[in-house]
């Protein structure tokens, strides 16, 4: 593994630049929005809470892959047109999950940073699409995807041409039911202390209990970890999908005053 | 999960015909061939052995998901028009992976059996897709993917409007590192009692052992399962990928008298 | 792993003798009975249905390994009384569980064979003790224990002199929600190409759904275990402990002439 | 769960005192010697080296489970005495793991703290044995134990009386094989926040992986853990069992020096 080009030996740490935002330098980066898109007026005004709280880059999902097809699927385009509405009016950088290489090239125009969500890790095709772009990207970890097969879907996007990757612990899949995932923070450190990209954490997937993403967003700083992406909402119990692990504009603020 | 298009509540058992073949009755069905397709000599060759065997379905990768970039991905259109040619030449069904959207439709004049891999189970925009044609599809369960999202996953493919859809078990990931997974045959026995499609399983990624294919076989048989998918090979030790789990033709051979 | 005393370089296979049954030859072994003792009328009863339908030995819980301690913890003397005179009456040999080194000698003028139960895999104190006898003693492979950690612990007993271990595999515990355990019989069959000593499998653990104890009890004959042990009781819904796993005498006689 | 003694509806947080020492307060307490006791001139090296570093209480192991029997077990009796005279010459507090209720009555003389290892977290008898005492306990997670059986393993000794049980967090195993097992901060977190007993971490097991104990002793107590436990050695590289997780005394001053 120490032959790939995410290895230490193949090169300089990378910073992923995102407007004028540097990822992966001593100053920790935090993502943050809601699962889903739901409309205009929420966005604006969670965007605008969310910046002036220290919030980097605001994430908010259009294409939702649910478990069920007969769940809410995201607004799709017409998420895409809200979020790029509010980037203009609020000058915050926009990330949102991709799901489907015909999607890329319309999405570019409205969005900063692309993630491709644990479902999609070993979605090769869509891999090799992003390689072909300088776009920066979120590689979530697969639910059960081993460090090797991370590091690995990172060098379909690398070897395309993409430098631009950062990696995204949200934890794995385990025996505990307790916790949604279990948060897997050795490989945090791990991949910190051997590869060059930078990595952030996702303590809402993580965990999937509200209560335990302040602590474990201490933890991830703790473990090395380059940032966060933490879904909040203006109303957490209000929220579309994943209500039980997002947290309130108030609690992201005590998380990033504590960790900046 | 009483209410899904898949369970027995909403109708009743669905055959899958795959040309004259029935898949979902008493008569079980074996698919087999090579991990990859290496080149048209060894196709054809192997083709007409496993066929007078009693092989009802030939498979063979054409577009190949690797865990690296790095290591040989498939003849792509080209293993596709070798498929073409033993199907026309030994007239027996072919099966292959899909793995990009993109690709369903030229591979349509190919092949008889759409397989959705492992890697590909969460691929909605693929499964939509997939949803939309009347091709039969095998759809493999994620390497870690619960009975829920399996069956979810198929849903995508039923609620689209086609209804061919066959089970797959090929193992799960576990702790133990002996096996290259632990086959679930429990999944087999849960979702034949309770559920109208066809399923089958695969011993061979379900082991990653080829001592072990012979046994497993006949353990999936006795659960309930009504076929098996498993890699084989002229010379399984010359295999270009998957030699640890492929099994000689005779074996196979020892393994179809033994069920039938 | 190949220097193993259990490793059939290391010898013939073993053959476990429990009065007139040998465990290990090509005919099956059935061993059954209430996860608990619960009172006399009860066993004698079940003990006499379960005889005359081939079960080989019975099997009863008085010491009852439990999550809570605040939950029925075995008959413990008692139970052992009841078995005791279920066995003189019934002409039957008795297995039941022993959980601590200072239980061990007062139990076997009660008992045939002393089992080790899931949870006490890795208690090597009571491993050493019972390897100091030559009671036969199954073996259960510990909820998370790799196939490696198990044939070690087989070694305790074996290396103190006591050759009579049946391996009982009794199902893993992995994110499957659905089933209470995953049976791996990927492990039966390994064991069985790999090692001489006999290898039971407990479908009622394994599985934890009653309806899933026929299919899988099958399954595992198939995978080539040397038998069977299962949770029965003469109203399967009023026992005490392991109720929804726990099958009728009727079922476990229709699975004895399925495999016999 | 939250009518168990050891949750916080059920009295006030539980500070476990160890000789002047107290366990659950703000300051952290560090735990540190060899994985195994070796000979005394080592250990009174060792002790005094950890003691003027900061480390609490002194740990090494005389009794030594062992995957194989035949591995080295421990110095047993003899390590016990080393353990005592270092104790009286450096006056620094000792724990040591006990595996067998026959050995508790003799060990109490020898040491402060009793520790419960992770195979032996279901070990009943055992834990209804120290429950009797009111010596105070480290109860590790067992390897593969959900949070509630783990709870449960604890209520097991406060039910018997005796109140003094410290929970540690050792990593638990999942598919991932490059670390030894994986390090669970949720389970820190959720019962930080939720119990009113103390809770420790070992990174040391909790990663396997020397280079890792740094990083996820600071995770650990930013995730909300009253201390650690950590393998060091004075030469790591020559530690008979578990070299590769052993860190060096001056990697241990640093972790004590940053976390104070």
């Amino acid at each position: 593994m120490d032959n790939l080009l995410s290895h230490k030996n193949s090169g300089d740490p990378i910073i992923v630049k995102v407007k004028d935002i540097d990822i992966g330098r001593e100053k920790k980066v935090v993502i943050s929005g809601p699962c889903a898109v739901e409309d205009y007026d929420t966005m604006i005004l969670l965007a605008k809470k969310l910046k002036s709280c220290g919030v980097n880059i605001l994430r908010g999902g259009a294409f939702k892959p649910r478990t069920s097809p007969y769940d809410f699927q995201g607004l799709e385009e017409k998420g895409l047109e809200i979020l790029k509405a509010v980037r203009e009016e609020v000058n915050i950088p926009i990330s949102t999950e991709i799901m489907d290489p015909r999607d890329i090239e319309k999405s570019l125009e409205y969005i900063d940073v692309i993630q491709v969500g644990s479902r999609n890790m070993y979605n090769y095709s869509l891999l090799k699409e992003i390689g072909r772009l300088k776009t920066p990207v979120i590689l979530k970890r697969g639910i059960s995807a081993t460090i090797k097969e991370w590091l690995c879907a990172a060098e379909y996007i690398l070897s395309g041409g993409n430098e631009n990757v950062i990696f995204c612990e949200r934890g794995i899949r385990t025996f505990e039911p307790y916790t949604r995932n279990t948060l897997d923070l050795n490989a945090v450190a791990f991949i910190k202390n051997n590869y060059r990209l930078p990595i952030i954490v996702d303590p809402s997937h993580g965990t999937g209990v509200r209560e335990l993403v302040y602590p474990m967003s201490l933890a991830s700083i703790a473990a090395g970890a380059d940032g966060l992406i933490i879904e909040s909402h203006l109303n957490p119990d209000k929220s579309i999908s994943d209500a039980k692990q997002t947290i309130s504009v108030d609690t992201l603020c005590d998380i990033i005053n504590k960790i900046k």
